[in-house]
């Protein structure tokens, strides 16, 4: 309880897994953001920097999630002190790699931590769920699994509408970031008020396959019950440039799938192995290049644990 | 391939598992219906007989599911001979316990048997499919559990569409069948043309969670996941006369959930043992006794297998 500084690592996600829209998740090892978090006399969070984000965030208590989270996490606590943050952000804004949860969960982690870590993960959830509902909703796709790590089923925003899924063994991800921006406000705006029953039902008979492929540890099927989406892809489509191109580029190079992550621009090309995700990636780095845009490209496995500290002082 | 005689049974099925409409069914041990197909000269299938329908089933080729799907198995088989068809009906009528599947798929089986039996089952789904359209459309939700047993995630009509999902064991199933008809026409025409997109996330976290209790073996959280149907059973419910008070009474008693089976009126209670099961359709019977309708209870089993060959002479 004499802990004067705590760093925490949270980890970019990937949220939707193509048919699983708004309920299906999954962390991975890298990259992540870092939170550092220091003991102040006064009550409430502040952010004194941030590093790697080129001056686009807010410093504004309110509208950073990050801050927001770390008040909310102090309000939990019950302490009377506060703390300044600073936040080390590796994750691309607005790419869909759940910048802002990573954030929220690594401002929580680093603020429990500073404190001697009384709460749960599950009972930081809320703090961290107000993090991201300053910027993008209340909702818990990516901060759960942000938080607890590995594939999470998210039917709500309390603990207890998180479900821990298995993580079948072997899976590597290639995630491709092409250098274009698709704002979360806009994604959701695309989206259908409602859909047809026919789709409704091929929408719920692909999330059954789909779970059903991570307990048989199915990377093949897995694979395409995430491409069995009806009703998001179709929506968004044209926001993400060349997404049937990279795809096919993706699979002749050895995917077995590739999906938007969360909202995108990100694509997220599923693999059943280190060579395969390598290949997928260049191939789709590729596609981007002869379009004139740049990209990033990240290869990473599922991450079984989530937010993690890394050091208090 | 001298047979004269085959009889096959075919159990009856309980489709939808409330959140996964048109998409999950299981089979169950008991009741089922029999079909004998003799051997006859002349091409084509004929009825000869049909027992307990009460006169009101369709002796009529075209009209009727056994028939129909006898018929297509005669295609199939590419034999120039016929069969009569015997029918045994064990399965109420209009029940949704999947009577009309059950009497198709006995008569594939019967026939494919009498000749010898050179069709697999997945050979034998598209007859079985055939016959189920002659009166409620081109859906495998019944067949395939009735065809293939256990529990099936049918998204759509052929073979390999058909996935076989994990039965965990001591579940015991009460089915409880109000003397009230639903006619599965009116069943649907009841239902929304589109459902809203909350709705549809909350029903693909329903079935997401529905085949995840599947394979953890966790019949609480099965049953409560299957009544996370937030779609289906709000536009039926007002053909189910008492579905609020049976379901109260039934968990009361010990069931752990109660769904609509298929489109209706029999009601399906899922339990984790047989004392629970007994009581449950006793609580039930009691709830329709007391509003002056007659009602039958059954307590049965998931059944692993699905139809089978009862005899060949």
């Amino acid at each position: 309880m004499v802990n004067t500084r705590a760093e925490a690592f949270a980890p970019a996600t990937v949220a939707n897994l193509g048919a699983g829209f708004d309920i299906l998740g999954l962390a991975v090892e890298e990259p992540g953001d870092v939170v550092r978090a220091e003991r102040r006399a006064e009550p409430g969070a502040v952010i004194v920097h941030i590093e790697g984000d080129n001056g686009r965030l807010p410093y504004e208590a309110g509208k950073n999630t990050a801050c927001v989270a770390a008040g909310e996490t102090l309000r939990l606590l019950g302490v009377r002190t506060g703390v300044t943050l600073t936040i080390y952000k590796h994750l691309p804004l607005a790419s869909g790699l759940g910048s802002s949860a990573a954030s929220a969960v690594a401002a929580a982690v680093a603020v429990n931590a500073l404190y001697g870590a009384p709460l749960t993960y599950a009972e930081l959830l809320p703090a961290c769920v107000a993090g991201e509902a300053a910027v993008s909703g209340y909702h818990a796709d990516n901060v759960a699994p942000c938080l607890f790590g590995g594939i999470t089923l998210v039917t709500g925003t309390a603990a207890d509408q998180i479900y821990a899924l298995p993580v079948p063994p072997g899976i590597v991800l290639a995630l491709v970031t092409p250098d274009i921006t698709v704002p979360t406000a806009e994604a959701r705006a695309v989206l259908p008020a409602s859909v047809g029953l026919r789709q409704m039902v091929a929408q719920t008979a692909a999330v059954a396959r789909l779970v059903d492929a991570l307990h048989r540890q199915d990377i093949a099927a897995l694979a395409a019950a995430m491409e069995g989406d009806v009703v998001v892809e179709a929506a968004r489509a044209h926001l993400i440039p060349c997404l049937a191109e990279a795809r096919a580029a993706a699979k002749q190079a050895g995917a077995l799938g590739v999906v938007i992550s969360g909202a995108g621009p990100t694509l997220c090309a599923v693999c059943d192995g280190e060579p395969a995700a390598r290949a997928a990636g260049e191939a789709m780095q590729a596609v981007y290049k002869q379009a004139g845009i740049n990209s990033a490209a990240r290869q990473t496995h599922i991450a079984a644990a989530g937010a993690r500290v890394l050091q208090v002082l």
